[in-house]
């Protein structure tokens, strides 16, 4: 028997949701894991993109997904664990690759150990581990998702998005460092710029509920962390504004970057990926291009014999 | 002729909506406005609570709003403008009374001298007079609404409200006063903070729509203003905590206070009202509860023959 993961990658932010809301995006992360009560500690297979990745196999984030996950259901880790996994999520581009990790991890160990974790369980295994809900919520339950600290932990709401708008991102071949990026920020902001951004984070919810124009592009436009980030990103005035000129209601950075996020009428969404793409090629940058044109789907397990689990997933 | 309004209260903030949601409240300001060209300068007949109301006549809301009006339809102010108006909108306590009289001034004028003006443009003059859209946005459309600065102006978007869920009002007898209760902000705050602030308006739209009492929670327990204000209304703490062991959601401030409004599950709502009037009580304050069933509808205006108008509205 074997278990197999399928974890969507993931956009934070969407500029006002600043670290409570996601969308999951049509790029995939997909692994295995063997165990084998006759090894010794973790092994990790990387391939894709993945296999730029240098991290001690005990320190990675499948391993640390999957430990939590065990600790969380109770079960003891085994001694010999194998995983092989690929991706085809950019790493470290703002599209969740390491929430994807994690998740696979926290799934991987469910389903080989039989764990019975339910997804809220490991929308909190993986929220403890990244620091943040934001790309962990979609990754778990795909769609765009909200994902608030309550006194009963952090819950994840289902965000309707209407069907009239798209998302557009545009990737450029070098990565922005997460952790420096969220050390950028100040540690106080005038009293009128929270209530500005409070106002932007309704107005996100409200038009992506409703697709009104108005209330997208005052949301893209945040005031509590792109300010403080976009210069680490070369070319970013330069790709937002081609987005608007396309027909974009806005652009913003993809969790902290490097990749760019857009929200567009879904007339306007072809001409605005190939606007951004040419802006960046201007500067000397070869981006690429992922559509987002419905919702994708959030995480799946198989548990099943080796020879099947290929065929099912 | 004469013109005749009626426009009812509002509740903004609703916890961690600040200055950006409200909701239109089932109490109402009505008023009418004569014109006589021999009459010089405005006049102001004052009933029901307008009747503590101490304001000349040329510096009163209906004046502004009618003034305003007059200035962005084009037209010229009136020589002799008589307005009779009547409220049982309790006055100071955060229940959007400016705001209907702001909004009930506008629209005698607009009616009066037939200047035709939007909705919209009634929010933008209204806005423009107190400062802040929260309150003038539910006078003028009614319901639950965000209201967004923009490019554009200011965007009203109406907030779907779950059918399941209720607000329940207590009125104590005595006001607070607005422009102290904002003087109490401070200048700045925490960047988590303006952060939770951001996640839990977002929580608020989305609780709002969903009914999710968890969100609902969250999204009640504001970090921008209440901390600041909740001392100077007596019993504030009691009165939240009744209104959640009778089984609310949550309670806040109705606007700046010294109201204070709960949502709660519907079948809850009237344990959640005389819980909370007890808890006054208990320290000798004799609140007033308003019920708030379901949506409430905007302003109306009709001009007609003067005998006709009592009929119609």
């Amino acid at each position: 028997m074997t278990t197999r993961v399928r974890v969507p990658a993931s956009s934070s932010n969407l500029g006002s949701g600043f670290d409570c809301i996601g969308v999951a995006v049509d790029r995939w992360l997909t692994a295995s894991v063997t165990i084998e009560t006759t090894g010794i500690g973790f092994s990790i297979r990387r391939r894709g993109k993945l296999g730029t990745v240098k991290v001690r196999a005990d320190q990675d984030l499948f391993t640390r997904g999957f430990r939590a996950a065990c600790s969380a259901g109770g079960g003891i880790v085994p001694t010999g664990v194998m995983i092989d996994a690929s991706s085809d999520i950019p790493v470290g581009c703002g599209l969740g690759s390491s929430a994807a990790a994690i998740v696979a991890g926290a799934l991987l160990a469910d389903g080989a150990l039989g764990l019975g974790l339910s997804r809220d369980q490991v929308l909190e295994i993986g929220t403890t581990i990244e620091g943040h809900p934001d790309n962990i919520a979609p990754a778990v339950y795909g769609g765009a998702v909200l994902s608030v600290h309550t006194q009963a932990g952090f819950v994840a709401s289902p965000l309707a998005v209407a069907a009239g708008i798209e998302l557009v991102i545009v990737v450029p071949p070098f990565p922005n460092d997460t952790k420096t990026a969220r050390a950028t920020l100040p540690q106080t902001v005038n009293h009128t710029d929270a209530v500005v951004a409070a106002g932007r984070a309704a107005a996100l919810v409200q038009g992506l509920a409703t697709g009104a124009g108005a209330l997208l592009t005052a949301a893209l436009d945040d005031v509590l962390h792109v300010p403080y980030r976009r210069a680490r990103i070369p070319g970013y005035d330069a790709v937002v504004a081609a987005a608007e000129r396309a027909g974009a209601y806005g652009a913003t950075l993809s969790g902290a970057g490097s990749a760019i996020l857009a929200i567009a009428p879904r007339e306007r969404a072809g001409a605005v990926g190939r606007t951004m793409l040419a802006a960046w090629r201007e500067i000397g940058i070869e981006a690429e291009l992922i559509n987002c044109p419905g919702p994708v789907a959030g995480a799946t397990a198989i548990t099943a014999p080796r020879n099947m689990v290929k065929e099912l997933l």
